[in-house]
């Protein structure tokens, strides 16, 4: 792509997220239970640990995937908040003392350390929950449709080859030998899948094609993987070092090698969106974000 | 009800239970990942806590509901199974030590003294996830359907009047005074609410009129509470103790009121059905064995 039709790009999206970023914020304050609302304080916990000013990349990258379909993009934003909500129980239950014990996440204490270990187990039990009742609540889209996209979203978090799966890997390969292949899996499951779902199913809901989905499937598969590797990259270079005894590409393969391999798996992402012509542009700018985020 | 009629009844109960126990252990056997899918210790954990021969009581309660209005029963089995998941994961994140810290669950270890915490946390979220992603492949039912079954299955399990705010309630209750209008609520949440879903549920994936449904909610309130009353029952008579420091009807109330309560909700519950005539015959029967249970 030469260098003024990417700056384009970017500004395009720059006014994606301006646009959008605001509107998933008003959403998941609106589906979230007030903090007013008995139990006051589990409803403070699901809403400290999700209002929190994340960079919201997956309700994001589902509103970019059903605007290439849609107009109306508003439609899909409770949708977006739903996989908003699974990003975010995830988060406060892998920071619990026996999983990878964090005391902080986005610069403030952890649910846990927060609240309780207590209310954070049940905090993110509330947030997996209310995410599949905030997809079954919806009806601006066929039912059958509706029902696809909870199977979906459910695989992708799930035990099988979903967040779940990556979580146990990723805990049985801590100051183990893992393989580049074990690693990928990991990185796959733990990461990739929800990301890749969340587009996945803003293009199935936007009215995709068959045709257009399965191309739709790999750009997903690769900046699923990508968006993990970047972020081992990122963990090596701002010297948080928080994933230690884990294995990263950068551990197994070192820092240059690790943003070939991102690299590549953006490139590969975003020549799986050429048969979409002028609707895949924005999810393909999303490629250049995801490689060149800083945080 | 004359003696007569009650053990009639009874056996009625009785073949029901030799005839659907069976077929939910095998349909959750079918629907939770083999033992030997990757990754192993997950599903292990998740088929450990699930299949090990509780009562089945929500599942067994689901299929009462549908057979009122349906013969073929077998249909229901997925969404009774996806119900005693979500049960199962509630009660594998109760024992959790920061939570109610119990080392055993029917008669063997908990999951988390069994496999690790960090196992059990995902083995929960595992079942939770499994759960919903279960009942939204329902092809026996209209779309529809499905979503408002997903959508009162999740209230009954969330945060705000379901099993999850029970939980909240009933920790934050703990060697304080609770009156007995909380007390109530605890219990209402906690465990009434999924008793009560899965009995609606099944009547209303088997047709039920509106007007029945109404019944059959009152039904649902009435045994969910005193499911919960007599449980407090025989906790307090069996010398268990398990729920030291936790408010209880017999603690509240004594024995003998209790007693008098549970029965008296149980009327309630049974009068409540009078308006389905034979097709009551069942719920009405599981209310004498709801509250003469010994365990």
């Amino acid at each position: 792509m030469p260098f003024h039709s990417k700056q384009r790009m970017n500004t395009e999206l720059d006014a994606f997220f301006d646009r959008v970023r605001p509107a998933i914020e008003t959403t998941l304050g609106a589906l979230l239970p007030p903090e007013t609302s008995t139990p006051r304080r589990i409803h403070q916990a699901m809403r400290y640990s999700t209002l929190d000013g994340g960079k919201r990349i997956r309700p994001c990258l589902c509103v970019a995937g059903f605007t290439a379909y849609q107009k109306e993009w508003r439609l899909v934003l409770p949708v977006a908040a739903a996989i908003e909500m699974v990003h975010s129980y995830s988060l406060i239950h892998d920071d619990l003392p026996a999983m990878d014990d964090d005391d902080f996440r986005r610069g403030k204490y952890s649910c846990h350390k927060q609240f309780s270990e207590a209310l954070a187990i049940l905090a993110g039990d509330g947030l997996l929950t209310l995410a599949f009742e905030v997809l079954a609540r919806s009806t601006d889209f066929p039912p059958e449709r509706v029902l696809r996209v909870i199977t979906v979203i459910g695989q992708s978090a799930g035990t099988s080859n979903g967040m779940i799966a990556g979580q146990v890997l990723d805990l049985e390969g801590e100051n183990t030998e893992v393989t580049a292949n074990q690693l990928e899996a990991i990185h796959r499951s733990k990461t990739g899948a929800l990301i890749g779902a969340a587009v996945w199913v803003g293009a199935y809901l936007g009215g995709a094609s068959v045709s257009d989905l399965s191309s739709i499937q790999i750009y997903c598969d690769r900046i699923g993987l990508a968006f993990q590797v970047v972020d081992d990259i990122l963990d090596a270079t701002d010297g948080h070092n928080r994933d230690e005894g884990k294995a990263t590409y950068p551990g197994l393969f070192g820092l240059d090698k690790s943003r070939v391999i991102a690299h590549d798996l953006m490139t590969e992402a975003r020549e799986a969106l050429a048969p979409l012509g002028k609707r895949g542009d924005l999810l393909s700018a999303f490629c250049d974000y995801l490689e060149t985020r800083t945080n």
